[in-house]
């Protein structure tokens, strides 16, 4: 069975010292400082150590290959993004970023799919590059939850889907920026408490803000099973049902109703949940996306919903059908 | 059936003017502004308004019994909670929301129990505050999710929770002082999603700061049925299981151990959600809660769970066994 996963993370081997070049802020770069190994810092902070499978792309293949599992979507890592730099500044960025993905592509057009990553805050450049990106051959385009903690029914963003549905370019909301963050740095609670709200937030705003209402044929897709939006919805339905006049101001749709306009990857790390979602979402809503190669993700890609029972038709969709919907990337690409 | 909702707040009629006494800061009062109707007020500016079956006991009852409920157990509204305050106003202030609680439940021992609000700032004035609502009878205390902004781990809390255990008071921790507020105003996101993450941040916090490790006996019910942690537990214990090192660092212990070692109560408003939550921690760990008499509540009283067609002996856990193993109350004192 072809097996797709919907969220992976991948970096350049080398990245230019953009600190340097641009003349300020704390962009990140790599020290690679051991065979195989290497450090994301930024500025002159220890941000993140990576290995080989964040870059090599023929040994991420090898190692998909133990778990069955053909294509991996890829795009960068969220600390990438650089939505506080000057926009053009980020424009160049993610230009080089995304260009390496489109090589990539290219190389391995049967085992890679991208997403690129484009300078949120500067609505026209952003979507001068999507357009760009489109041209170079990505399905779609990644971005974060919140941008510089504006959230994402603002209007300036607007344009920026709107230009996602038009280009038929598919979206990943990855969280980052992490609401709290300063507040919890202990036990690692802003990946652990931090980001299933992030995607909650992404998620309310998109509804509540109407930005499924206006565009109905843009496709979002939503990291971590859309962290805690689902589990919560009863809370948040409420919440719109009773209070209105606080929640149901630019937006009077209900938003049970959105349901079946989003998908979510299959990254909750527990069956029982994932039943849940099935159950209130459906199977073609969901992709198969493990957060690889991070530690946090599902490294084992789907195992544990293959070990679940599910009927084959359920396993299929989620893993592969929904994802090829999601991108709009036709079967016959990997036959 | 006996009903007992584990969560609801109560607030005296009249509300003392302690900005005014004390000389500062922005306490809460009260502006009966129209028949049946309170304005809150935080300094001079709006905070929520009110109507009477906030404050009024025998109106609540009434209410109650339209739901076959016999037994609230209340406790204040937490931004009265003041942990902002210098700790002996805050000690005043609670000593009158508590002393209010007592003899409410003098009053209407049928139909009140009662959580004490405390000085969580400071330590010993938090204690002493404990032991004299333990004499004046009430059955436990209600805290925030953090302290201004410190987290439930700290070893500055850890007393205050050994107290609570040696004096068999009950533990009601409830989302407040929500993270990434001020960048979500729209929509009434710090309800929506600050609440939720706030509960997981405190759920967290108590267990991988080793406080139910180290407090066997002491009983935490966490409201809103434990916000965004028990369906993000997946994820959380993937954490801890993949990085002990910025997660098990202070208690090696994993978190699905505690799943028997606190409460949750019910206010799933989705019967889908509970059912995930019974099977995950079992109707015995599940107290009905409403959050009344606040439009966010389940207003209800619990009615979702009646349709839901559980066995009756899962039905009486949650609506009134789980309340008294939790509040360590006997039967007896309803019949």
């Amino acid at each position: 069975m072809l097996k797709i996963d919907s969220h992976t993370h991948i970096l350049p081997k080398k990245l230019p010292n953009w600190s340097e070049k641009f003349g300020y802020g704390d962009f990140i770069y790599l020290q690679h400082h051991k065979k195989g190994y290497a450090k994301m810092m930024r500025g002159n902070q220890f941000f993140r150590e990576i290995k080989e499978n964040a870059w090599n792309p023929d040994l991420r293949i090898k190692e998909y290959e133990k778990f069955h599992t053909q294509v991996q979507v890829v795009c960068t890592i969220p600390v990438m993004f650089s939505y506080w730099a000057r926009p053009l500044d980020c424009l160049e960025l993610s230009k080089y970023l995304n260009d390496h993905l489109a090589d990539l592509l290219v190389k391995h057009p049967k085992h890679y799919l991208g997403l690129a990553t484009i300078p949120m805050q500067d609505t026209e450049l952003a979507i001068q590059e999507l357009e760009r990106c489109k041209q170079i051959g990505l399905q779609g385009v990644q971005i974060g939850s919140n941008v510089n903690d504006l959230n994402l029914n603002e209007e300036r963003f607007f344009p920026i889907f709107e230009a996602c549905e038009k280009l038929s370019m598919a979206v990943l909301v990855h969280p980052w920026n992490m609401m709290g963050e300063k507040n919890m740095q202990r036990y690692w609670l802003p990946w652990l408490v931090g980001m299933p709200a992030e995607t909650s937030r992404a998620i309310c705003s998109m509804i509540f803000g109407g930005v499924f209402e206006r565009l109905p044929k843009l496709r979002v897709n939503f990291a971590h099973a859309g962290g805690s939006f689902l589990p919560t919805l009863g809370r948040i339905q409420h919440g719109f049902d009773c209070r209105p006049d606080l929640v149901a101001i630019d937006n009077n749709v209900s938003p049970r109703n959105y349901l079946k306009h989003f998908w979510v990857d299959s990254a909750t790390h527990d069956p029982m949940m994932l039943e849940y979602v099935i159950k209130l979402i459906g199977s073609e809503k969901i992709t198969l996306g493990t957060d690889y190669p991070f530690p946090l993700g599902d490294l084992e890609i789907g195992k544990f919903i293959e070990e679940m029972g599910l009927e084959k038709n359920v396993v299929e969709n989620i893993f592969y059908r929904s994802a090829l919907e999601w991108l709009n990337v036709p079967l016959e690409r990997f036959s």
